[in-house]
């Protein structure tokens, strides 16, 4: 059976899913969660996901969410299909990418998250962006993004001078974050803006990126 | 040569790391960092990381940070020494604890953080906890901790029957919360409540919580 995974392309846990589906050639079906309607707070799907949150996947008879548990799950599970997310025949290489994921989850999602929930959610509830969230976030995301700008000076990627699932899940937030005014915090990092642009024009999440959007034209 | 562990034994993130060292049955060192000296801010710790954040794990010529990734590394190098925490012969057992912990970092530890902040860490700042903010987290936590009552109505942990790397994760933060009056938020849920008892009085945690300890009585 088909891998069936349950979300919306505009949200960015899909996203991050979808790309990692791509980069390793799945075969799989996307089933649209309206969130508009509230499907996604419905019983349907709170027996997917009883936190109530897009994406979730089904693989036969094993529901798995939380995007970066599902993405880890299809990284192991297919880790000879299409492209090595987690460096699995190297056992520092992928510590370091285990590290630099868990570094995306605590430092800069943190930072990030509020951010583009003020530029982009808060008006589809009728509210103008807060700019003293934003800029309190901006300052804390300034400082994750210097210690990656040192990094990104020795080595080409966060983990290592390999792409990998550490770089991917940073994705999706970036990509929204890069249609605001706040993109200078990446654009004045010269690292991490080489970095920024290599990892969005990779095939897999070109293809994703076409399905982001909030409305905006 | 023997694994090094760079950290403090009050600290949730250390402790962490302790009990999944504990689990595993592993010989360690722990080299004690000095937070109140600021030693975690000083370059020879910045060497092995640059976020400034305790605890790092020297393993040889690698050095791991962020407490899930260096939980995660040792679950899976020594997977065969000590217990099985991440039910690496089972993919779909396997997926389910990446999952679970997945929720830990993303749900249960961005509403219990700020109120062990208050209640600890705050009053060694010179400031009283702030209530409003221990409520509104409260709140949060509670609502998570009801999908984990239901959860554990029908699987005794939480990934399944069977204790994993997902609960062991939740360990440090709820040790410290059980001893303020939000332990109401446990207390009132009985399957949560046993499943804290249980979990809580392992040896590999009963030994690492003789150190937890912010200067109370």
């Amino acid at each position: 059976m088909a891998l069936k995974l349950y979300g919306a392309p505009m949200s960015t846990c899909t996203s991050r899913v979808l790309t990692c589906l791509h980069e390793k050639d799945l075969d799989f079906e996307l089933v649209l969660v309206d969130l508009f309607a509230g499907e996604h707070k419905q019983p349907p799907f709170l027996a997917k996901n009883p936190f109530g949150q897009i994406p979730a996947l089904e693989d036969d008879d094993l529901t798995v969410f939380e995007s970066r548990a599902i993405t880890s799950y299809v990284a192991e599970k297919f880790k000879e299909t299409g492209y090595d997310l987690t460096r699995h025949q190297n056992i520092k290489e992928a510590a370091l990418v285990k590290v630099w994921t868990e570094v995306e989850s605590q430092q800069f999602h943190p930072a990030i998250a509020p951010i583009i929930f003020q530029f982009f959610v808060a008006p589809l509830q009728g509210n103008s962006p807060d700019q003293t969230i934003i800029d309190a976030n901006l300052e804390k995301l300034g400082k994750v993004l210097d210690i990656y700008e040192a990094k990104l000076t020795s080595t080409k990627y966060l983990a290592g001078d390999f792409y990998s699932l550490a770089d991917l899940h940073h994705l999706p937030y970036a990509y929204y974050l890069m249609k605001t005014p706040a993109a200078s915090v990446v654009n004045e990092r010269p690292h991490v803006k080489a970095w920024w642009e290599d990892i969005s024009t990779r095939p897999a999440f070109k293809k994703v990126a076409e399905g982001m959007n909030f409305g905006e034209k």
